[in-house]
């Protein structure tokens, strides 16, 4: 059985004491650690935790320990924090296009219940996979996206995730750039899938561009969406070497095997909560 | 400048609250932790911790810091640890047979300051290797080794290693197995570097095995020498893609360098103090 | 438009003029060449060849060039082959058992046409995926095996199999031995795909024993099935990276990730007529 | 015994029946082939082709092979091509700054005789590795280079070059830009090895920008240098996972030791004459 617990997610300046008071905190309050990690980036004098406690026994109610966080501890040492609690299961939003490995990739996961997460639906600039949210029974939006609608059509997107409390969007090979209005209401929490190593060949036709330059690995790059379009905290890569026998097709085709792949860790990361961000990068404890 | 650390390195049944009582003794008596790492091994419950401090400004002298800390803390938490201090320069044997691609990496590494390390000394069971050492201006001690003289030459071996106080042996594809004596001597401080992905292809002739089994992928070990041959803990691997082109040759060339590669890695986590083991297993900090 | 093509695939011991004597026989006939591969392994002087050519405006009609190539050239040269025409769709079986990422990748693909191929039932030990089988319109055969009842349960299978013209068998994390009379009736044309880098960890637990040994790497093997468990030609691995962080549960998490895709990487060669065998080992041409 | 081979290297536009009147011209000639690969690029309808024979028992003296290829063949087919003899050693000068991993990499190979080249000379525009050659008993010229006189004393380079007879230039982390001059003097005959995986950071300090950006892989990449600073056909390139643990420090250091193993494969391709050119990519035969 897994057990109820609490994330803390810390970022601040590094200074003397951090660790020890936070699991001081704990401590005191009857929580029991199972999970601890830090990170100091010596370069920025800049401090991470990630500190993990079981609920069971713990002295603070839960709907209480933001309050005392932040009251005796976070003010004191002026840290940006969340927290997290293990059985809050994220509610995820699927955008799709006209590929669908990643959003099988997904959908078979979920099914199988290798990610505890909720799927309230699927949007799609095109109606192709319609069938294939259906028969999962997840309603599909067919959302057609042109120069002249993007506006409007980019809001009803927006109203369908705040009724339905969306916690993270995937952009699971969805061929449209996500507005700044959206990018600013989910900072952090839209993740993407480009088909590239960033930041080599950002921007359109990674496939192409990779084949004509002649390079001998090809790969997958899961971030985060910022305004800036490929330039957002990366949070996962992979590679697959390639050679002068693969044609455009073999680079479509072993490219689709990283994306999905580097995409699900990505996600994997994301939704236990493993991921901080800061100057454009990010943590990604493990 | 690389300031003055200690570093100690705890491992003990899990309980609540030893990061937290670790880091209140360093924080007590002013000392700045630059480095934390804790591992828990939920299969086990058994707890591991990494912590790195500057001893300037440190209230404990340090040649009084194990026995405050044994006192203090480790007696209550049955721990087993280590301390060690970053300005330490480990003494490291190297011994070799005839192939000499880790031999001259090592030297290498050991020239540009990679590494800060001292080698007193190379012991081979050939003379191959002695006009390398000679132009380094390292003592290189020619010991051959034949079934009638094992132990006698194992003991000027032994000699030489107490004579020079020697902290850490390097096998650096050195084709004669160690007698429990010298095992149970330094345990724990003899690297090996097999040429295969262990446990796969362990003892004699990896290459001509992996081979003749068609595998698509062949590797390297480096592991702490147990008195179990190719059975010690694991502290790095790695392995490369082959295909039905490579021949035996072949194999052998791309082996030399990943045994190279991967035997820096786990020497450079060794010397740098990031190496624990429990259950013949290694946990590696990075 | 993919063209119609004709693929040879030959193997024999190696001897002057075979390229020659086989090219000359295509050009003679106004074959257009579109690939060719061949790779002597001189430690054995065997030679292995695929040859690849368009149908369209060759001098030999279809259903007489196997005819032709026997008495003008295989018998001369003492030759092993086969030949297989590019619009002939595969035929393919999948026996699954309780893990179903294999079966959903698979499934993925042949929907999204990224494979060409025909699945005309899915058998299973257990009721499982009856659902999932039954969505995509693919008839699921729950043939449960106990001890007692193997032999009559394997002779269901073999009769599905003949009836249906099956010309490959996927083991998609089908966990119960095949026994040697299906094996023989379809030799290497069953594909197993084993949760380990064989030859570490055959057998059952690979995950458990790769924890409990404390290795950094872990794989997956994609082989053809023989007799010997988990001793067939090894025609695909991959491995992944792990660490003393990595609990059993990761190591299965992260061990499907790669067994999906090693297992899909070895299908594909198979299906596109790359995979030749000998002496228990493949040469996979790209 | 290594047996006296030649080996062709073809390109041309591709058209029916070059491999069978290749491989014909050969075996006519009693020319034992012992290896034959051959490339289509579909893209481009461009065939490329290396095919080695025995020498011994060859109709056609040595010294007129290519005047003979010519004559009856090439010349029909427009083909580009070459022809080298696997007993002639390569001449190879390296070029080296102040990093030393890349020439300490490659005289441990050269000594060790892993490879079978001649190294006349070492260059440097610094005087520290002066030492490092002459103990080898390599001549050693320091060539300092400031803007206002680059282009004599690249001239005096270029002399050395050309009374050395050199076949080929190694730039071991030499941190001058070659001019086009002698760029166009040594076409496909210069390897340098840039510290990133190409095109992402090329120029300047590719380790901090990685560090910068965040990137999850770093990596290198061995390419024949052309006047397009960075931009040559690549011959091999390589990546190591990273991860927000890693300084600056340990990109330097994990870069290193892909940097030395990169160089090191791209310079066996070349040596082996197993890397063909066109259209700024290369083909690499195994």
């Amino acid at each position: 059985m897994k057990k109820d617990t609490a994330i803390l997610m810390i970022h601040c300046p590094d200074q003397k004491g951090i660790v020890s008071t936070v699991t001081d905190f704990l401590l005191t309050n009857d929580g029991n650690i199972i999970d601890l990690d830090q990170h100091v980036d010596h370069s920025e004098q800049y401090f991470y935790m990630r500190v993990e406690w079981e609920l069971d026994g713990f002295g603070i109610p839960q709907d209480k320990i933001a309050e005392f966080f932040e009251t005796l501890i976070a003010k004191k040492y002026n840290m940006q924090w969340s927290i997290e609690f293990c059985h809050c299961v994220p509610r995820v939003a699927i955008f799709v296009s006209k590929y669908g490995h990643c959003l099988y990739d997904i959908l078979a996961r979920w099914e199988s219940k290798e990610w505890d997460v909720e799927i309230p639906f699927i949007i799609s600039n095109h109606d192709k996979f319609r069938k294939v949210a259906e028969r999962h029974g997840i309603p599909f939006y067919h959302i057609p996206i042109i120069k002249d609608n993007k506006q409007e059509q980019e809001a009803k997107e927006i109203a369908l995730l705040q009724e339905h409390n969306i916690d993270l969007i995937l952009l699971a090979r969805y061929m449209q750039i996500i507005s700044e209005n959206m990018v600013s209401k989910y900072k952090n929490k839209i993740i993407n899938i480009h088909h590239s190593s960033l930041p080599a060949f950002a921007g359109a036709d990674p496939y192409g561009n990779a084949f004509k330059r002649g390079v001998k690995f090809m790969g997958a790059t899961a971030h985060y969406v910022t305004s800036d379009l490929d330039e957002g905290p990366i949070i996962c890569q992979d590679v697959v070497p390639i050679s002068h026998r693969d044609s455009i097709k073999d680079l479509k085709r072993k490219g689709k095997d990283i994306e999905k792949i580097v995409f699900a860790q990505a996600i994997w990361s994301h939704i236990n909560h493993n991921v901080m961000t800061y100057n454009n990068k990010t943590v990604v404890f493990e």
